[in-house]
């Protein structure tokens, strides 16, 4: 079916979450299996990148190897996390941790992480909120412990510019991951929080489509609201289950309907950023499972895009868009203000009643949505 | 019990909510009753103000037994809320209709609202964005939401400013209030989008305490965080409910020990602002049921806060709180960046094995708070 | 599309949930209405068919009316429910409110609802526990809540039976409905309940798909744990919304995929009871949108029902079942228990290593069935 | 203080939850460390008892130091848990596997832990429902794998009375654990489950406080529907955390109000099994650590304890009660069906709107609960 071929998109990858069944690929079998599947780039963990216990040697093979592969196939190294989940350390959180010495191990991994990242290439590094939290919130002052995340950050896009990096830094909300009360738990916290960096153009976003509580995180406001202050740098695309948000499960394979829209909403406003893809180290069965996985998850994004573009030119999508005001919520309600404005507004008589029996249409095309995700239009 | 007599805290309570069996209580009445319960201010809704379906003769009479009762009680006029959730016109949303003619009427009855607010004096205005959102996701283009929202909260703030009312406008998270996918669903999306207002100084927060989303709104991190934005307007203290977050509890009804540590943070940071409790018509019985609601938030309050200072004294919890770190985080981790700092750092050696050791003796506090909030200590 | 022509199913809708901008839609327009729709019955809501505040005659005329569009149309009356969310006196509940007139009252309206039922014809009563919690828990203890409960209960099965009614009892789990802690909160509560009334054989079960807590009702092997108690008296297939569980969306409109499996479950293990669909106050629009909101959701049950037969028929889907051990899970583990069979269960090996490498290929299956919901085979 | 000195309760802990930085604490060392703390039993895991890699004689060797432990110390084995997610071989689920060999394995590890348990003379097995659940329901008939977990208990159960074992099997309900839909997710269909083995005497529940959906499990109506089953083999004490259930932290460390009801409701009921509480892995710190968490949570359950019994006490209370309608709630309605009663009853007239006005003063039983709990009355 041509509208499952190859497109723009850019889908990456990676990595392999950690958990305690974690298939050993290496980084560069990595590669070359998803560069074979189809895939735009690779995903990377700084601990796979450097692991802890390997020597210098064997550090540098795995990036030999690395760097290799990624040349012979011209996958891109999309980005590189860091690990702060597979230490005891981090157990009081990593930037917040209440040890000092704690603190500045976990910059000091960041900007590693940055050091090898900006040998592969790598155009984004992720760090997550959700080690930053508490399961005793009466051991802390939260306000300490948004300082000292803010000084971290503050100081590794210091860090990234003085090296003359190219790489960004893209924060992802702390949800839950066991701590209770965590730090910038939401989209919106995360947005909000970059506001108050020193140099904020540097570090943007990478929300998880679904992921999150389910009335903010991942729906379409949400991640129409970071497109709006420009700081989509990643999108993530696992598919939340809300029986358990953390399942990285392939795209679309819960909310498959939901999964639609912010496609749509994706390829609508023209995102041309990453799109990522973690994998789960218990859902995936060996390397052939990966590269099933990754297949399957673009073969899903395609054809909801496809059914995006049907969506815009569709007749009777389009009539029923008009029917219920789509159209008219682009148009300015009152315009900038002006006194005369004000006045104006202040004067004009509304019939409530008749506002309200406006018939929008709703139902219709929500059943056309449906239709259209079902293949039956 | 001395710690349960009167403070300089500033409690309001009011407006009685919206529902099917809200008890008929007269703003001047609810003043009167107020008063006499001890509390520091009121908060109304602009429907009760200026009912709709009142003549003009109505109304003035209504603001006029009210004035009387603000001056001869001196109980302040804490804010005003706009009703958006009474009339089927807002079935679509108020700023973010579809309807333009919608939106300019709901902008229209905010304006209106904010000269019956400055009229008596209101010090706040809420706008709450519970209203802004659509079960029918595919009906509208987020970006068009935000951009229409935007647009009139920069209308009303110029016309305050206009108006030289000396009010200030405190966003309100939109939860979910049965539309599916909300505008600025937690208080942090509500914090990100003040930051791309034209005029951001005059717009701040009233979130809820424990309402909305578990991991995020209300817990100590997110309170925390618009205190460091200094947009903590107003903060709102129902009780949550996890099985229903719209109950309008008394406060501490659900999470005491929750709702301890919020009051323990509001304390220590000296927030000097309303502390507000909707009053919910399910559940208060008469007038009576209204002041011993009142009466019994206040007195919780009380406690709380009088048990947050024996947490300060307390050498035990001193002691146990320097063990968990708690002073430690106060302490910058890095400092400001430098090169010559970055290079020092990434010198450093840590030995991951001896910072895993270290003992916090977080179960310790903890069961030190528990004493404390049970009155054990 | 042949595979979206009416099939056996038995579709049936309403009443129009009680909420402030309920249209008036008689029950016979009703009838009328999804008989041209082509449904199989309607639910219909006691104070629909004894409007309260009618008068004898009137009333009369309403079942008279009724009686004769049902007749006319032949149109099922699929189920009649009592309302006791529309007046204040059941603020404490119905069966298990404090007042002991409240609770005699509750049954007495079932009771007269039964007869108008029986009149009509009507195959179900449903009795929903949403009305049975308290915000205030202490002031009940819960095991007289229960007692109560199973009172109400045993004697309006008591009545049915010597009324010589054919109708049978439906419960629906108490989820929550602004209660807090609610009696019966999931259909495993309510399947547990049942056995332990005094003639459980004329009361089962209608579970809303999807509906209720997130990781427990409505999903697959909560609906299978009542077919397997015999117990499915109707399925309820209002989509669920994460956000707002009560919002009555049209069949399928948010999470398509696990209303896929559901779908597949009933048509599998050939359900021929009601399938039954809420018509939400809030969404429909007039007359014509209830009969676009009927014919939409059966046509996606139709589609769903169609993708489940060639789920079927289809090779490849096969194979994939076979891999992951689908028809395996068919197979006794051990068969019934004997001392032989113990003792030779005990004396044999298993190598857990070669067990943990078995690959299912659920990656692979979970692809296919989300090929097939789009429509891509 | 005297009510916190040691009562009849039976407070069991352990075992310590299988995780990353499990401290390595051996069964009988955990068993003086308990008895030291002051407890009543230790809950085993069978992993602990019988280590899988350890060869016949170091088991034998674990077995004895365990066995002089508890005769020492007089400390009861108050359960043995088997564990199924430490183990690959069991992605799939335990006792519902699609692999009939993991499946007679799991039957196997659970026969052997019964057979150790035996001889520590421990008085429970509890089985969790968590692992047997799927991320791919498509993949499995829901009704196959409910048959092969009757199939499994019913085994298990016979296999217990043969060999004369004086055991009870507590299942605990899936909830969640990273499988998406699962079997028996909450107590009520655990409960209901029951019913259905071929000899469910000897079967019953060990319910999670507070633990599972927000809205169902561990609140009052939940364990009062175990209680009223007779059923209630055991009560898991762990607070729950609405941002992660599974946090297994110290008694009332978070919903401290609502666990009040909780213990209210046990000690009013009389309830004489195991108090439990699980030790969270990455909470406690060290030996000393387990020992203080154990003190702190009998503290806390005795503290609450007399406040439950002050509140029988409290003549205020017992007013506010009365006024509540508690009492008369115990009333029957309608007593046993006769056709005399249902006429009577059918003839009697209610004043729905006198019914509406009665003043229940819930607000005011609620504040003197809080000032209870708080230590202020």
């Amino acid at each position: 079916m041509s509208t499952l071929e190859p497109g723009p998109q850019k889908f990456a990858f990676g990595p392999i979450a950690v958990g305690p069944t974690r298939p050993s690929v290496e980084p560069s079998d990595l590669v070359y299996l998803l560069a074979d599947a189809g895939a735009w780039g690779v995903g990377l963990l700084d601990d796979d990148l450097a692991p802890p216990a390997a020597s210098p040697a064997e550090r540098h093979d795995v990036m030999d190897r690395l760097t290799k592969a990624l040349d012979s196939t011209a996958l891109a190294a999309s980005a590189v996390t860091t690990n702060f989940h597979g230490h005891p350390m981090f157990s009081d959180g990593a930037f917040t941790s209440a040890d000092r010495d704690v603190r500045r191990a976990a910059i000091q991994k960041v900007m590693r992480a940055l050091d090898v990242g900006a040998e592969v290439g790598a155009q984004l590094h992720v760090l997550r909120a959700g080690v930053e939290g508490t399961g005793c919130a009466a051991a802390r002052c939260p306000l300490d412990a948004i300082d000292r995340y803010r000084e971290a950050v503050d100081f590794l896009a210091a860090y990234v510019s003085e090296q003359g990096y190219s790489t960004r830094l893209a924060l992802g909300a702390g949800h839950t991951t066991g701590r209770g009360d965590t730090l910038l738990p939401t989209t919106g916290h995360a947005l909000a929080f970059i506001g108050t960096l020193a140099d904020p153009g540097l570090v943007g976003l990478s929300p998880q489509v679904g992921h999150g509580p389910a009335v903010a995180d991942g729906r379409q406001h949400d991640i129409a609201q970071v497109i709006d202050a420009r700081k989509l740098f990643r999108t993530e695309l696992n598919a939340p289950s809300s029986a358990d948000p953390d399942q990285d499960l392939s795209v679309g394979s819960t909310s498959l309907r939901e999964a639609f829209l912010i496609v749509k909403l994706l390829e609508e406003t023209g995102y041309d950023g990453p799109l990522h893809v973690d994998i789960s180290a218990g859902r995936v069965e060996g390397p052939h499972g990966i590269a099933e996985f990754a297949i399957g998850c673009m073969r899903t994004y395609r054809a909801l895009a496809a059914k995006a573009r049907r969506f815009a030119d569709d007749p009777e999508i389009r009539d029923a868009l008009t029917e219920c005001g789509a159209l008219e919520l682009a148009e300015p309600s009152v315009g900038p203000f002006s006194a005369e404005a004000a006045m104006a507004l202040s004067a004009e008589r509304f019939d409530a009643e008749t506002l309200a029996e406006r018939c929008y249409g709703r139902a219709h095309l929500d059943q056309l949505v449906t239709d259209l995700v079902l293949g039956l239009r």
